[in-house]
């Protein structure tokens, strides 16, 4: 399909402008490497090419197979092209599953079709693929009019024809090469997760960017990534549909912090995803990668002829959390000898002088990358970089220091015609006409190194988890966390007055006492809830007092029991919480309690399950994290037992298996010395509460 | 300076290559109107011009000066200049402020003698201006040896030589016309501020950008600014050192959650200012305003041939607060009629079918605009509109909307060669090739126009404010905040433990006392506080603990009596506070107290004063401002009486002067009928607390 060493095009067109004609004068100008079958019943040749009546009458077994007929037509062609033995098509037609029921039945069909041949499918409605160094143009994409796209590592896989062609186009402009495209169209069968794996086994492609709505197959695409990650290739993702709320928001309090987009953010950055906010950042993110200098430990040493510009990305670097220390002392000074006006720090500004005295330029670049050690050079040098006199001499400089400094990512801030530009570039240096943009770039740079050279993470041990029928009441649910090694305040359920005081007794006061019933979620509102019992009398008192409140409120109300729990004070009151997506599985939400969740929106997510260290990471990367740390005097949380529940919690919900539909720990206690579920909810799936 | 009649070149060289060549060279290849006076001793003639021997030789008085010498000519230079009457000079040369103390008296020589004869500078270390409109090139600016700026109505005021020239060269490179660059260097004499100014009064200039690293003199910017607002035009600032904290942050607990960069961005917003984060953002921004179509109660139309930009893009605008409403019922069946597989709501998505069928495409564009009524419409074309067979007939169409809409924003996402990109751009249009950079550029003119078009606000009734000698003590603080209306728990100050337990009484119980002393800042750390005192018992118990406690603690502070308030429970812990920015004076700061303002950063800032319905505002800003509306079943906060007490803060501060420093309210407690300052600490100048 991407890489056939033959084609048949069914729809065939004399016209290059038509749509059955398009990839056949596309690939006829590019010099396609394999060879080119028409397919039309009523033309002998089709653009100077031997023209077939039918599939049946192709002279061979094409490879590939381009439909570009009516929708009613499609499910003979597709029929036809299995029994000639054509493993792959690509259906440029529309008129399926975009325009509705009807529609998607007729997709079902044609897809049945292939599947009984084995036969895999792009499309239908697909603007269908290139791959610049086969000379193969599978699509009617009418951008190739402009231009053809440029050979180099990039490849783009979306769901949006247009709009990966578009993204296509826009690297041609920029003078990159992205020499696959891959748009799935429709997706009955191949979607963009598929593309992002052939693309990573695919020596022909280094680095991926990839065109995302939204996703049903989660174990799909993860797969994919990690293939990606394996082989070292970055992939740098718009995933669009930021603003809309998932449809899975609103069962569980967690649901509600969670919507689909959020937790794909979530598993896309576990799985080593850089995601990006616009077209135009994609494009950066991937020109810079197409050298794979990936730093590990990235720093940046900034080499400026403008103290503004020095500031500008010094600004830009503290943002994108990129590094800048200082240089070293000795440096300074030596540099500050050769250059009295000059600042040697960093931003090392070496003045409009050095670009006069190359040989300053030169000592200041060196100097950063062998004394200040840093793993990016950005050198900003504007215009004056592009003046036909001085751009020859300051290659030489660029060269030598290049081939001192192979694994250094170095970039430049220029501005030259498309010449000069392009023999900086050879010589091995990204350029950017705006300091902003490139310092994004490299710190993302750094990202991706730090994300190829992580070490992957050990999973916390899987609990033996059987879920009951039905979902748990509160003093059930805790007992089957507590099984996975989750720890509730201690507690007892009792079934008289008399039981509730031994057991406060027992237990140690104060105490809380709360009903246990199956039909009861909101135990507080209806009365079934009583704090700070200090006495066997006050028990029994409040054992009553419930007894009546919750059988005038809720007189249908099966009771099981009164529970008795020890109450635990001060602390800090978190949140924890499992929700299960529909295409990722379940996801994992902490936050601090009451309004910093749900008002500030302060949570950390994470798909499920993960170790002890990645829980302390989420814990940490709240907003609100000093309070857990000690800030404001507070005694810091133990964030050995937080981290440690939050992970067991993980792979609780990772081993229950898909009717755990969702788990809140609301609060969970973070004392000094351990943490405490207070209150747990367990829901499971196809089971209501009332 | 910016558009002078004739100029003389003082140091002026025959080489185009050098400094005191480069101005004279594109000035001639520019058709400079006015008259170019080389002065050199050594040369008769300089680049075919009539050069003079000195200043005093010069045949004429020159509008402007350019100084071109080594720095130890200047002053003899400047003073020559100013006696031959010239009133106006640029400084290239280097080797003043910018290099040190020597440096920085050298140039308050220099500027000595220009003031004494009148002159305004610019410099030194300038690197000049140009103005495209005369042909005046007062720079030596190397860029113009790439190509000349465009015509056009951008002015760009800088800082930094280097990067105005660089921002002015980039503007060029995108086909933007900014055809005024001022660059200030040293500013010894002319700021940024007065660019600014100049370029809000000149018929030359009607979008204005600016580079600004810091703000010594507040006024002058806000003047400045103001002016700019006046006349309708836009200021564009890319501000640097947002990273670094400012030099005042440190005294009271306000002025540390009021970075210098905090401060300038919330006056810069008061004043009208769209801050942008990079050069890139900046010129989408001046590009899209060069028009001067600004909506006022902007929304966005979205024509597309691609769901997935239109996702893209509605991604953009919800982020960037641009409404997006959806297509009246009635014009949706029309254009679903017309199109039955397109989707009429908004995005509108016309299909590729639209680019066959121009005539849909028109039918679609013209109801957004008609029946959907949005001020702005942007149109994902792609690559398609550079068709060349597409692009004549697409011209008309758009030509004709054009004309009946004249006062929409009208974009097109496109990709195009250069020639066919600017006929759409005479047509009217503007064009972008990423949607999301479209987008944001839209939302901004929106965000103009709002600016453009709000009313001037009523500033708060100054109140009398008379400062002590030195820090009143919180009783103090409360009575001079009395003053100004901000109201305070009722409290006395009592001398004994029966005067204390008298005014318990009299004020209500519960009580809390509180030591008063000019020389305890932090009261409860040594025990000089006690809460919640029930009876007068507990009153004379505490007084008499609190004067043994603070008698321990701090034996020598002098006692100046005991504070008794009535203790107010419940309600919300907000905190106010007045900070004094050493460029634009005071600044006032909200949030909510405890650990939301201090670890979350959740805090409001603006320049004092106010008026009731701008702290209002800046309440309703922070991000739990929900706390204070009722979240979570809370009773609502008194918002009339908080913001009432914030505008009066504000015009206190306003009014107090110079010497107020900072002032305290923390906490203010926010009840459901009322708010009332808890503590009050007011800085005073010159005088620092033990």
């Amino acid at each position: 399909m991407l890489a056939p060493r033959s084609v048949a095009i069914i729809g065939a067109s004399a016209d290059p402008s038509r749509i059955g004609g398009r990839p056949i004068a596309a690939m006829l100008s590019a010099g396609y490497k394999g060879r080119i079958l028409p397919v039309n019943p009523s033309r002998a040749e089709v653009q100077g090419l031997a023209c077939y009546a039918s599939v049946a009458d192709l002279p061979e077994v094409p490879d590939a197979g381009i439909v570009a007929v009516a929708a009613k037509q499609v499910p003979e062609v597709v029929a036809a092209l299995g029994e000639k033995g054509c493993r792959s098509i690509t259906l440029f037609s529309a008129g399926f599953a975009e325009n509705g029921a009807d529609g998607e039945k007729a997709q079902d069909e044609v897809l049945a079709i292939a599947r009984r041949h084995g036969m895999r499918v792009l499309g239908p409605n697909t603007l269908g693929v290139f791959n610049v160094g086969l000379g193969y143009y599978g699509t009617f994409s009418s951008s190739l009019e402009m231009a053809f796209p440029l050979a180099g590592n990039i490849g783009i896989a979306s769901q949006s024809g247009a709009y990966g062609a578009h993204m296509a186009a826009l690297a041609r402009l920029r003078g990159i090469g992205a020499s696959v495209l891959i748009t799935t169209g429709n997706e009955a069968d191949v979607t963009v997760a598929d593309a992002i794996g052939w693309m990573a086994g695919s020596d022909e492609v280094d680095v991926i960017c990839a065109y995302q709505e939204g996703f049903r197959d989660g174990p799909r695409m993860i797969a994919a990534l990690d293939a990606a990650r394996a082989a070292g290739k970055p992939v740098f993702m718009l995933k669009s549909g930021r603003s809309r709320l998932g449809a899975s928001a609103a069962a569980s309090h967690t649901a509600s912090l969670t919507g689909d987009d959020k937790v794909a953010g979530a598993v896309l950055a576990e799985h080593g995803v850089i995601r990006v906010r616009d077209t135009e950042e994609m494009l950066d993110f991937a020109y810079a990668a197409h050298q794979r200098i990936y730093p590990v430990g990235n720093s940046l040493g900034l080499i400026t002829v403008s103290g503004g510009a020095g500031i500008i990305a010094s600004d830009e670097a503290e943002a994108a959390g990129l590094p800048m220390p200082a240089m070293p002392d000795e440096a300074q000074a030596r540099l500050r000898a050769l250059l009295p006006y000059g600042t040697p720090t960093n931003p090392l500004d070496c003045t409009a002088q050095a670009l006069n005295d190359l040989s300053l330029f030169e000592a200041f670049t060196r100097a950063a990358l062998k004394d200040g050690g840093y793993r990016s050079i950005l050198c900003f040098l504007t215009y004056v970089a592009g003046g036909p006199s001085l751009a020859p001499r300051l290659l030489d400089t660029l060269r030598k220091i290049r081939g001192e400094f192979p694994d250094r990512l170095l970039a430049l801030c220029i501005m030259a015609d498309e010449k000069i530009t392009r023999a900086y570039q050879d010589a091995g240096f990204l350029t950017f006409d705006d300091p902003s943009r490139a310092v994004r770039a490299i710190a993302t740079m750094g990202r991706v190194g730090d994300m190829l050279a992580a070490k992957p993470k050990a999973l916390p041990t899987p609990p033996q988890v059987t879920l009951p029928a039905t979902p748990p009441d509160e003093h059930g649910a805790k007992a089957l966390l507590a099984e996975a090694g989750i720890a509730a305040a201690p507690e007892r359920v009792v079934h008289s007055a008399d039981q509730a005081a031994a057991a406060a007794a027992a237990l140690g006061f104060p105490v809380v006492l709360k009903i246990v019933s199956p039909d009861v979620v909101h135990k507080s509102d209806i009365g079934g809830v009583r704090l700070n019992l200090g006495d066997a009398d006050q028990v029994r008192a409040a054992y009553a007092g419930i007894m009546e409140a919750v059988g005038k409120a809720a007189p249908k109300a099966r009771i099981a029991g009164m529970l008795v729990a020890r109450q635990l004070t001060g602390g800090v009151e978190c949140l924890m919480g499992i929700n299960r997506d529909p295409a990722f599985g379940p996801v994992a939400v902490f936050g601090l309690g009451g309004i910093f969740a749900e008002l500030l929106d302060d949570v950390a997510i994470r798909p499920c399950p993960f170790d002890v260290e990645t829980a302390r990471e989420m814990i940490l990367s709240i907003k609100a994290a000093g309070i857990l740390t000690g800030a404001r005097g507070r005694a810091p949380a133990d964030l050995d037992a937080l981290a440690g529940m939050l992970s067991k919690l993980s792979a609780l919900a990772a081993a229950a298996g898909p009717r755990l539909r969702a788990i809140d720990l609301n609060p969970v206690l973070a004392l000094p010395d351990g943490a405490y579920a207070l209150d747990a909810v367990i829901e499971i799936e196809g089971e209501d509460r009332p």
